[in-house]
């Protein structure tokens, strides 16, 4: 039997897509979203950790392989349309989104403002500067 | 000053969209993902509920209309680039998903096969027939 089906079950976009949102598993947080073409998830199959598709590179991004803030991936959920993919990672660093934050979503609206709502852990430029 | 510059501040699709994950507040379930145009989160952020984008009926979606199941809004938050909403609520119900599911990311995968991990908790039939 093939074992690439489970793949196939996926609606995949017109571009050979799927957005992918990643969750902390101890936490709860959602960390960020992403997105991911069939070899990425395979990959992230097989690694155990996040790979994704980066469409503005248009190349696999193997997450953290600069910044070393790796995702452990511990469950893959699909939902009811199979066209959004739900990962339940844990977040080496603690540090998800390319600003030095936890996650990426700290932009929240108070009254007709998107306030900032978490603190940078680490400065970017020491993120992806391994001579720092 | 012009009040919708927050709306102004977002990175929409060139189909004038953004994808929304709605995340349960007290339990941070991830509940499902839809989109809005800007006069769906105008919309939802006025009536405190969630009010989406249907892509497949091309009009805007009022949450519960049919089902009751609407959504509250506690907080709404952006991404650092600008282009995923992700909307904390309260889901009326206890049940976001079509299927009658408490939400729509149900299948998991386990080797090579997605299995289902959430029971239905009331039958579709009967959430989108009023006479039941």
């Amino acid at each position: 039997m093939p074992t690439d089906i489970w793949l196939s079950r996926i609606n995949w976009s017109e571009d050979g897509l799927i957005p992918v949102i990643a969750q902390e598993a101890h936490s709860g947080t959602i960390l960020m979203v992403a997105w991911m073409n069939r070899e990425a998830l395979k990959l992230t199959v097989e690694k155990g950790e996040a790979v994704y598709w980066s469409r503005s590179r248009k190349k696999l991004w193997y997450k953290g392989e600069e910044s070393g803030h790796t995702q452990r991936v511990k469950d893959i959920f699909l939902d009811c349309d199979e066209d959004v993919l739900l990962l339940i990672v844990e977040q080496t660093g603690g540090i998800a989104c390319h600003t030095g934050r936890h996650s990426c979503f700290f932009r929240k609206l108070e009254g007709n403002h998107w306030i900032l709502t978490a603190p940078v852990i680490k400065d970017p430029e020491k993120i992806y500067n391994k001579n720092e």
